[in-house]
């Protein structure tokens, strides 16, 4: 799909804020593949889901990054699906052959997909046709170790440069912490049907308002072989073939013998 | 599955915001059904798709609502889906029997379900077990006209809190902007393949500084007639079963054919 004598021109962004280790540590690792442009939000927009920036206004600037070799970096105030929007209509003037996402510093294996910023920027870039990919690992601590992700990302980056992806999907990839040598390699997985039991932190402010923190506690009842928190549970980086179309296809059977008359 | 000696408790909400005409016509349309309680966003929220807030803290307060015969208003300071979960697990105690989000000011058809803070809540809704509904009329005023949407909504809202929904599924249900004797009926879709062609309007401040609006146009290359935008177009209410799992299981075995070791 690339032409050979090009560089392909790849569009790095995440949820963690232009700062974060995981987007410094993706967009060095793929020098390797080609020119390598930066737009991320300016702070961090964890769990901001596919939200985008209607009734307010946007800024963005070009942005110091501590890379040597990128042709720009720019931050934004918007959501993650802002800067893809931001980046192909106003920063490249094009679309990029290959946007990646992340790495997120935490999770978005089973039903965090659909709240992590991380994952709907690279949802965004499958709507507007291009080749996408979210990378996670499973390390939430601001100075996580990605080193044992490099060769996997360079892989799987190349490949879909290479091949493209399926119509309608983009990957979303979680690797396990673990150092590199206790990696089993590669697995295409399914969504695991997990969830979060949620709870509220309720406190009072010294000024006598009561306010609430989100909390929660993961719970996964799948125990199927086949999804994404089986192969992290068992040494596997998971590849989840993710799409745009929500329809319940299953169910239209159903559905149509209802009585709406 | 209800008791048919109690009354069910029905959960409203939306992203419009508290203030806004859909959930108040919505909360009244409801209050034939069973008791209900209203927990929205205590100002507009649309286009925050599955957002919820993690970073920072949350508010709530009862609030005063324009509908005689409500158990009880809440505001929140959070997103729609906050708003779902706070309800859960701080106003109700316990999952109510049917969630229904809306009215929405404007349509949640095809692609346009993904950026929805409507249709996100109804997806957090049926992530929690919850039988779901998001409702939306295809008309952004502020004074839409919700009247034609009032036997379609207590039809199918009947319907699900009597069968419940297929596992894993909630419904994105949008309406014609038509009066109700022109509109031919309600009709099961899928999602149509639709997408936003983006544009960012950039404008300067008195002080300077450059800024955007984002803005765009819809396109729909799809011409399926068992889409939500044709039936819509041809005077249906259109009716999609919406699911989380975001899996694109049929590119599994493409994506299993890979070389990746």
């Amino acid at each position: 799909m690339i032409n050979p004598h090009e560089r392909p021109l790849i569009l790095v962004t995440n949820d963690d804020g232009i700062q974060a280790g995981g987007i410094r540590f993706l967009a060095e690792t793929l020098l390797d593949l080609g020119d390598v442009v930066v737009v991320a939000p300016d702070r961090p927009m964890s769990g901001m889901g596919h939200a985008v920036t209607i009734n307010e206004t946007l800024h963005m600037e070009e942005s110091p990054f501590p890379v040597d070799g990128i042709k720009a970096a720019w931050q934004t105030s918007g959501t993650p699906v802002d800067c893809v929007k931001l980046a192909i209509y106003e920063i490249l003037g094009r679309k990029p052959d290959l946007l990646v996402s992340g790495i997120n510093h935490g999770s978005n294996a089973s039903i965090n997909v659909i709240y992590s910023g991380t994952m709907s920027a690279a949802v965004e870039g499958a709507v507007e046709g291009i080749p996408s990919i979210g990378f996670s690992l499973l390390d939430h601590s601001a100075d996580a170790d990605f080193s044992s992700c490099q060769t996997f990302v360079l892989k799987l980056a190349q490949h879909v440069l290479s091949n493209g992806l399926p119509d309608g999907t983009c990957l979303n990839v979680n690797f396990p912490k673990l150092p590199v040598k206790d990696i089993k390699g590669m697995k295409i997985c399914r969504q695991s049907a997990g969830y979060w039991e949620d709870a509220f932190d309720k406190r009072v402010s010294p000024g006598g308002r009561t306010y609430f923190w989100m909390t929660g506690k993961f719970n996964n009842p799948d125990q199927g072989q086949d999804t994404d928190e089986w192969a992290l549970r068992n040494g596997y980086v998971s590849v989840v073939p993710t799409q745009f179309d929500l329809t319940a296809h299953h169910a239209i059977a159903t559905l149509n013998q209802w009585d709406l008359s």
